[in-house]
């Protein structure tokens, strides 16, 4: 078969080894590698190391690229290995021996250090911004359904009454407490590398505070040594969250993938959520949500991948790193993918109503019948045998008025507390900001 | 054998799978659960659940129990399947009715989860304390080793002139920057579950705002299907802090295991933390760092453990999540020790002088070279392929004074700064209050 | 709390963390211990490396060993750090220095080495034995429930007639299927490693082929560098056998924590294997089947826990391979324990009968009554549609009628074929000799 | 930034996520889907459920798509969304009616299984041969290298006299070990799926027995339940196979990347393999064996992966698996890339010779010091004690001159015993006819 056996020379097959998947992976950090390169060059030329001329060229030729990437035009031909000599070729083509000079006081580590932590610190405050999206979405649709009863399972088994309200309003919460690992890892990604060079510091008169400030980073990462042992941990943390975040996600999918069985019947999926059978015209399949539920469940083992590729390696730059790039950044694309299609879909979902007057769903009023007794002066242990029996012998009555009145309760959602929640955190959070 | 085939019975081995470690693991819940029953009990009787005399009574009970726990002589025998029975048992022996009261408007479910919360809440804080120690020990290392030069290595080959100070003051900035995950566990223990029941919330008219402000949690989980959904991801957000964290100490532990080799022989390990080898009477085995590095990977494993036991698990309460204890509080408490050891093994490390000056790292110097060269004139290209060319002839010669000026270089380590984001952390942390 | 502070001074904590549990998990390799020692005395004697005296002396006091660890009499006082160093106590009380010299021509490594083989080996086998029998308890299930009738789902969604009788003899096939990793797990530990030393072989005269044939292995690991890698490979496969079967047995557990469910109700689970609830008297919880779901996921964590642990080290003996016994051990009895289990319990599982028989499943016959038309000449696409349109019209009949006579179909289980697969296993196979 | 925001609708967005990346992916599959549509017409033919005329236009179709796959001309354009409707459109716009008829009897689920099982099947073989083609390379290394001393390591401790034999032959034999696991994955993928349908047969009286022959199956995955179960299952045993010989090579170009560095020297790498730094002259980087390190390490974690997006699913067919093609299709990719590039590497690399000379090896010698003192009649506890005096003093002088001859050491490296290994799993693997 031709796919294995390409007939490609050795020579050639360990070039795109090494080179890898780089050229297209670090369009992602062109963006990034250009604002760092402009910070780097004002510093160089505040520190006298290079001319205010030189700097105005540098400045001149990298607003041209941050253009060409804004406009989509910017392209890394096959002639370079990646984003870096791309820019470095580019600059130098046009002003000469200016154009090398922004690589001085500088190594290839620090400079593709500093373009990574400030494309995964943008990354978290985006995927914050489209989750707080989601937990608009989710409030709104407590709202609407808090009077939406349905079976509350525990074990797989409908236990007592519960509601569409408590359900989306318990992911709204969920989500604002999975944004403490967006949180940490937007700290450990807001930490300035530039200027650590191969991780031991250059013997230049850099500023490093002047780079911290001028690209908006909340901290130099002082030691170059601790600098350079950024490489992994930034995007291990970044894992970390939409590991975390993926869990949730999971999970919501997996309810409504069950939540859409012939069996429980809760919800009706938009059409373009599902999907029919060549041979059994009365199926619909609920794949999106299972795509979604599965490829969160990939991005749940991320975290470990990144752990394996990175772990018992001593500090300093090792090659291993480069592959981090290839394990990460396409899954953070499809995990901004997933929030969308979850944004998209759920004002669509239709709930069933009336659920719990089903037959079946009876002795999920078990605890009420309970509670009734108990008012009315029968012990509790007493009352637990008594409706025991009486669902035993099939004279089981369900008693389906019941009122709650407790904060998180199915008639008290506590809907203006949770929002409290999100608006403290927008206060709070760098994240946010 | 013995130790497959015990002759035990199916009844009691399916008794003994279904309690598993639960009455040794619950002794670290004791505590915790004792300190929320109070809080439930005053709640009660302020919502008039149970009457003032009934709560005196609990109140004094718990009391009695919480002195037991702190003395070392609270058991939970045979007789309990886990803590939570066993507290129940005491009090109804000694209150009679009172004491089952406790039980009201509670289940197992949130009982259980509160005091996760409150145990887990905890932990971090005290982890977070040894971890402040570690690096405070951290940086006054790198302030005594500040002058102590080494070869910096990448790619596992010397590369550059480095520095103790550089090295020690890494792992210091690192450990702070572990803390971030933390953080994040912290904010997701300190969710107040209790009076979420099942998951579904209770009939009664309980004031979950009471308890939240009685336990010092910061939040209420407000949902109560939410409530219920915090068992697992706090388990897992913990994990996730320890995992980051153990990567930190794992590198610390793997350059230091290389660094008393014989071939770099950088340090001298404390005598009580290597062992000889019964057959060759030169070996200094740096084996407490060795079993640092491998339980430090093992619990990097751990998150992953509780996704793979937690994931594709719908909303509501599954058995599956009693396994989470075994998962993890054995090794939390390996976790701890880890960072005991670290901290008394630290100050012990000798360092050897005068790395720099071997020969086989003469080589490190050719930047210093180069630099020389472009200061005197010569353009970089050229002053690279003359130190190359020299270093192949073997007629190089290092230039072995340099001087960098900038922060986080060999000579300026910029601890300060490192200190002000000590001093800001304590400012800012939850974890540290 | 005392848990965490226990006073213990730090070298007393070394002590600890260095030992591990060690004393408690040799007890699963003392047998194999004594049974490699005695074939070493064995080839020592031969080789004229110790006399036939000597030999005789070690010979008996390691009987006696046997016998007490036979009879459970066997302990490892707190005086010795491992089962190797109280055996060879043992021997050299009784014998004085001839019960040294049972560590002539060998060191630890290679002595720890051969007991994990040995032990490791013999559990595959004692595995595959369980195994099997559940195989033949599945079969028979399968035969017994060949006519009851279930609907199969596909997406979570009811989607065709199925049956037990598939559902078992599936389970069946696949066990089987499983057994192959186990086969490559024996493989492995099928190699003797004794002779290698330390992993760079002895300067002794020492005969590895004889105790290769009296230690029944089928394999010598040649290359003492080769051997000494064997450390963290065996225990990994073992794990990968675990995980593989963990799968199958957790796919297993859910299945029928989704059949013990009311809303789909096909089973009726053993009572010593559901629970009930404190709150609600209608509940049966499915408990042992969700932790037999549990721990098999965390089983099928524990090939990623070793490799976490074990990768990147160069080759060559490190301390961290230490651990491995506490991460495999424990969890290998628990496995032997669900297999246990899972063979008490499938034959008391109650099966519903006639559960095609309604409505909400109706719609699982639409492939029969396409069927039907295309058979009466209506074209596949036509036929399709029509039924289709029925469906959404609520006028769809479902057509009950249907046989099926192709192999591995509801009314053709081809059991004698699966039966011809195990016979076959039982010729092929070194696990089943 | 133009990459997370392209202004896609989401209704094309849900298209993009459900295809996902199925069109580049099948074609793996294309060839074995062919293979196994020729033999489904043939068995409908024969069990006359099509006509011998259009079996033979159907086969002439087939025959022609094959030659179109096989010379590079098959494409999946952007109209099909796989690899099967790309086939049946084909068969359909040629032949009509007859084009429709192939998928008789068949669904999507059971015929995308069998194209799966063909492809991973014929995988595991050619990856076994190229691991018998780097088998040989070792051998030869090894043979050729007899005679090249190196410190043998344990603790990162140079311990005890070792070689370059010992050394190659070492890995040798484990990737022989290695590929246990591959017969393992091999007998998985060797079952026959096709006739199972969506997972629960057909109605239709087809003969598997006749596909299962004709596909060159093993064996036939009889219950139709368990066919479809096998989704999954064979993709995770093929990780298993891939992650387990992965960390044997992982290991070995560990080995080769401390070997080259100034440290130890062992070795010089091939210039191929080895890249500069652009601001340091003197280092010689081994980038591609760091980069073999991180690709074999991210295998090692992808059977993890695998089981979190299969695990806590209920048995019957699930989209999730899916997703599948793409975690496993292009590492298989990769994995057989380091295959080649090893088989590349190794017979250029250099060995340096006399490394024992090294005065830091000198304490390597002591167990032979040891010995000899032993063998004039020392004890071994004085001698021991002599020797180690002796090397804390600085007076110890090494007995350079030692002869070992047993099995597996380096003066006799069995290399016959480990052809002969060789030679018998040529015989028995199924993987190797």
């Amino acid at each position: 078969m031709k796919i294995w056996d390409k007939g490609i020379a050795v020579d050639q097959k360990i070039e795109q080894f090494t080179v890898g998947q780089d050229r297209a992976l670090d369009m992602y950090l062109a963006r990034f590698d250009v604002q760092a390169s402009k910070a780097q060059a004002n510093m160089l030329a505040k520190a006298g190391l290079i001319s205010a001329e030189e700097n105005q060229q540098l400045q001149q030729g990298l607003t041209e690229l941050s253009a060409q990437i804004e406009a989509g035009d910017f392209v890394i031909d096959e002639a370079f290995e990646d984003v870096h000599s791309k820019i470095e070729y580019y600059l130098t083509e046009k002003f000469g021996d200016a154009g090398k000079k922004i690589h001085t006081a500088r190594s290839r580590n620090d400079q593709v250090l500093t373009a990574i932590q400030l494309f995964l610190k943008d990354y978290t405050e985006r995927a914050a911004a489209k989750t707080m999206e989601l937990v608009r979405v989710l409030l709104e649709k407590a709202q609407a359904h808090q009077a939406d009863l349905m079976p509350g399972y525990t074990h797989f088994q409908a236990a007592m009454p519960s509601s569409f309200g408590l359900w989306f309003s318990a992911y709204a919460e969920h989500l604002l407490l999975d944004l403490a690992l967006f949180e940490a890892a937007h700290t450990v990604a807001d930490q300035n590398p530039l200027g650590s060079g191969a991780g031991f510091g250059s013997s230049f008169p850099i500023d490093r505070k002047m780079t911290t400030q001028e690209l908006g980073f909340g901290n130099l990462a002082v030691s170059s040594v601790g600098a350079q042992m950024l490489r992994g941990k930034t995007e291990k943390t970044v894992a970390f969250a939409m590991a975390g975040m993926a869990a949730t996600l999971a999970k919501m999918a997996y309810d409504l993938v069950l939540y859409n069985s012939q069996d429980l019947a809760f919800v009706e999926l938009p059409a373009a959520f599902t999907t029919g059978s060549s041979i059994m015209p009365h199926k619909k399949n609920p794949d999106v949500f299972e795509l979604i539920r599965a490829r969160c469940n990939a991005l749940q083992a991320l975290p470990n991948t990144i752990a394996l590729t990175t772990s018992n390696l001593p500090s300093g730059y090792h090659r291993d790193f480069q592959i981090l790039k290839e394990l990460l950044f396409e899954p953070m694309t499809q995990f901004l993918d997933i929030l969308d299609i979850v944004l998209f879909a759920l004002p669509q979902l239709r709930i069933k109503p009336n659920l719990l007057n089903q037959a079946k769903y009876d002795t999920t009023f078990t605890v009420e019948n309970i509670n009734q007794l108990i008012q009315s002066g029968t012990p509790f242990r007493t009352a637990y045998k008594e409706v025991g029996h009486a669902v035993e012998a099939g004279s089981y009555t369900p008693h389906r008025e019941f009122t709650t009145t407790h904060l998180g309760s199915v008639h008290n959602l506590g809907l203006e507390e949770i929002q409290a929640k999100v608006e403290a955190l927008r206060k709070s959070s760098r994240l946010l900001r």
